[in-house]
């Protein structure tokens, strides 16, 4: 591994949740890309270590302080204190805010140099709230506003099921889904598909696109909002009124689009192997396909931040929490991913 | 094959598509279920047959006459005469009355017990539209009407990825979906959510697995309407409010149900196991995934008519007609799909 490997920051979620196990377990692989320094509490993952008989030596850092090449079997940490120790599916009120500092460092880290990324084990969107932190919507939310970012997109990728473990993420054929609208109720979807949220969705993920997947011009695929994407407005009228009017003038202003196409039909080999991603109007619309096609093989990408993050495309699973048990897949595609992104970022500037 | 094989009569559709040559082509593999008769222009399909350089003979029969064994080769025909001589590619709306003539005789075939099930070809809906024929909403809502009840379920079936070419159907991964609302713009879709017509539709869809696919309980796994089912509340109320008791009181009736599920996690390996089909809210929160895990290998079956009812799960693809090049995985399965359920149905009966 070259010394100027990307370093990735890998905030350990939810301490009572799967976070902790998967970075230690990320550690015991044979191969892994970039610098990788986890963000937590040394103790907590050394007795995770224990429980789970997973042979990593913790090296604890300075916050901040420069991390070495990625050895395997050996993770080196910038500490933040647990509040309470913690219990594998216990959730803690009392450690909402380490949480929220891992994520605090992390985005320090990464606005100093310190860091090239960020990749996020899952947090618990509850306890966080029940602890008194109102308004917190999630990862997403928090690190848009801690950038001072009106909007950020996010985009699910997969190495899908033609790929070997490694996926090459620059074949066209790996599945890339961004979100026109996320957590929104499906009642509030048609109206908050506006032609000024779709423009400036559009053209952040046309910018993150070309800057951290090498992608000189993306051609992006636009799902339709209702079936059949309105069949000519016999089935619903905003693609006529609001997304085609937007996409012609985006089209003007030289991004390559296609749609609105039906949702049904965009996602077979004949579309996608001609596309660089899609853009889905909802969360459902394209990511119910997208998890299908990942196996568990999926990784969340937020695009529109000045640094890289990635996230793993699922909870904390405080079920299976201090069991050895869950499924690394994930992680390890977003670890491999904002290596990459890293990479090519750093190219690209 | 038995001398009491199903008899399957299959529509050509419309007649500038890609229905004819679909049918066509069928007849020239080697090993088809059932006992399958065409209902169509024998004239018509003789000129597909020589244009495309198919190697079929057809047998005229009179309406309704019995349909011999299926030989590789040869296609009986209970005729329909063509209103104008139809071109590839070119619609006419003099044949709209032909292809509505062809799907009376089906009916009709299936009510009088001369045929066991009936597959369509694609029909162009605007051209009907055209002829004057206002109203039309396409092939299910025309056979439902045409048998005089108040609602049918559309389904769709795939041999799922994991499957040999000629699928076990019942074998749980093969993917099956329901609708609960169908070709209804986005913003209408939460307010078409109600109890009477989730109800309506679980028990079609519970009755139609039982008496067609031979599944004496089966397990249905049921979306949420919003992002992650509602999230307890926190992205839309439908699921605490409509779906939930509407799922416990038929659950006391003795149905097997999951849900309400968020359908992006739902359309995984863990999930569909152990299930026998999906009841999606909408059109392309189901449609989306079974379309991409099917890859030109999915059928649509109508249930709830009193007779089996499938379909190719694609259009008329008018710029494809009279070249031959037209994929027939669909009706492949929608005809192998229809012997199996008419089998099922007639042991059952």
């Amino acid at each position: 591994m070259p010394p100027d490997a990307p370093v990735l920051a890998l905030t350990t979620g939810e301490p009572a949740g799967i976070g902790p196990e998967l970075v230690l377990q990320l550690m015991t692989e044979e191969e892994l890309p970039g610098r990788i320094v986890a963000i937590g509490d040394p103790r907590l993952l050394a007795e995770r270590a224990a429980t789970l008989g997973l042979e990593v030596a913790l090296r604890a850092l300075a916050p901040g302080e420069a991390v070495p090449p990625t050895r395997p079997g050996v993770l080196p940490v910038w500490p933040v204190a647990l509040r309470r120790p913690s219990h594998p599916g216990k959730l803690d009120v009392a450690n909402a805010g380490y949480v929220l500092e891992t994520l605090d460092m992390a985005i320090d880290a990464c606005h100093r140099g310190q860091a090239d990324g960020m990749v996020t084990a899952p947090l618990h969107k509850g306890v966080i709230l029940d602890a008194g932190h109102a308004g917190f919507r999630g990862h997403t939310e928090y690190l848009r506003d801690a950038c001072g970012i009106e909007e950020v997109v996010m985009m699910l990728a997969t190495d899908s099921a033609l790929h070997a473990r490694v996926p090459d993420w620059q074949g066209s054929s790996a599945l890339r889904v961004a979100l026109a609208t996320t957590h929104l109720p499906l009642r509030e979807v048609a109206d908050a598909i506006t032609a000024t949220r779709l423009e400036r969705i559009l053209l952040i993920l046309h910018a993150g696109l070309a800057r951290w997947f090498g992608i000189a011009t993306p051609r992006i695929a636009v799902c339709g909002l209702n079936p059949h994407a309105g069949e000519g407005g016999h089935l619903g009228r905003e693609e006529l009124e609001v997304i085609s009017p937007c996409l012609a003038q985006l089209r003007r202003e030289g991004l390559a689009l296609d749609g609105p196409l039906p949702a049904d039909t965009l996602f077979t080999p004949r579309h996608l192997a001609a596309i660089d991603a899609v853009l889905a109007m909802y969360h459902d619309q394209g990511l119910a396909v997208l998890k299908y096609a990942g196996f568990g093989r999926a990784a969340n990408v937020t695009l529109g931040l000045p640094f890289v993050r990635t996230s793993v495309d699922h909870g904390t699973a405080l079920d299976l929490a201090g069991h050895g048990v869950a499924d690394i897949g994930s992680l390890r595609i977003a670890v491999a991913l904002a290596a990459d992104m890293a990479r090519r970022g750093a190219a690209a500037s």
